[in-house]
């Protein structure tokens, strides 16, 4: 999507090989007009897959998960974090690494919000190393739900998420897909 | 706003004297259609009032506060939790109790997102306590900006923090102002 990538080159800081800050548009500010462009653009990609529920982790992939859902004309879900792992006899939950706060993290969602029926699109605003998402298809098998496929604004390619999960046949889509941010230079993958 | 409290009275569950839940359509799973709706009504209540941002802090007041700055043609911005205390010299922060988890968190914004130019109004799902409000009125006073008032969902009245924001001189609009949940009955105020 040129628009976003344009819009990572214009706003976007990268703070080292690793790390991309997209602050002032996507995951602190928020620009909904261009929110709903990303979440058209998203919904445009799975149109007539049966998508019947967005599915999310809190906090910053709401915004993109919410203009999806209401592009789908569907509900978005949001699984909630806990620190440590619990195991409620009401939810699906599963405990997932994170690199950026180098903790553990539980994420669960009622058992009422997602089951058997459900044909579930994984919505998030970034794809690095794959653990929410890893974390978010493990509750949708929990579920019995079927993974129709991921959604993603910013893959960061070159910290393999991505490539695990089209491995067992994951379809993500990627708005912007970036090989490298070495030397401070953002490289797209198309 | 009727739709708003017929849908809480029919999908809401009341599990004490103080807690509500609302996980079917406003902070777990989220009904996209019906947030811009809500979006909507916060954003016509503070229509002329020259709001040039949306604030809020995650998770669960975002995907309001982006239908109310979709609809005011604003950006949105959220303020991020770390526990314990951090001062980030590139940050505005502070410190806010949550009486849910029982626990100290720290909310912070970058200083490039708010500054003294802004006019800002704070959206949330819920206002109970008003510990949240508090902690990000205290951010908006460190910007040096004006807060031209509070948008809520649901204002749980009778745990005072609306009340408190009220006798500060700040405007408070509640789309829901519950009065009481006694004996597992939800009671509006008007």
């Amino acid at each position: 999507m040129q628009k976003l990538k344009d819009k990572i080159i214009t706003e976007g800081r990268v703070l080292s090989d690793t790390v991309l800050k997209v602050d002032s548009f996507l995951n602190h500010q928020v620009d909904p007009e261009f929110s709903v462009e990303l979440g058209q653009e998203l919904a445009r990609r799975f149109a007539g897959d049966g998508v019947t529920k967005v599915f999310t982790v809190e906090a910053s992939g709401i915004a993109v998960a919410l203009t999806t859902a209401l592009a789908l004309k569907v509900p978005v879900v949001f699984a909630k974090k806990k620190r440590g792992t619990t195991q409620g006899k009401n939810s699906y939950s599963s405990n997932i690494y994170s690199f950026t706060r180098q903790e553990s993290v539980d994420i669960h969602v009622n058992k009422k919000l997602i089951d058997a029926k459900d044909q579930v699109l994984i919505v998030d605003d970034f794809l690095a190393h794959g653990e929410a998402l890893r974390g978010m298809a493990e509750i949708i098998e929990q579920a019995g739900a079927a993974l129709v496929g991921v959604g993603i604004i910013i893959e960061k390619v070159f910290q393999g998420g991505g490539a695990a999960l089209r491995e067992k046949g994951v379809r993500v889509e990627s708005l912007a897909p970036i090989v490298s941010l070495a030397g401070g230079k953002v490289e797209f993958a198309e």
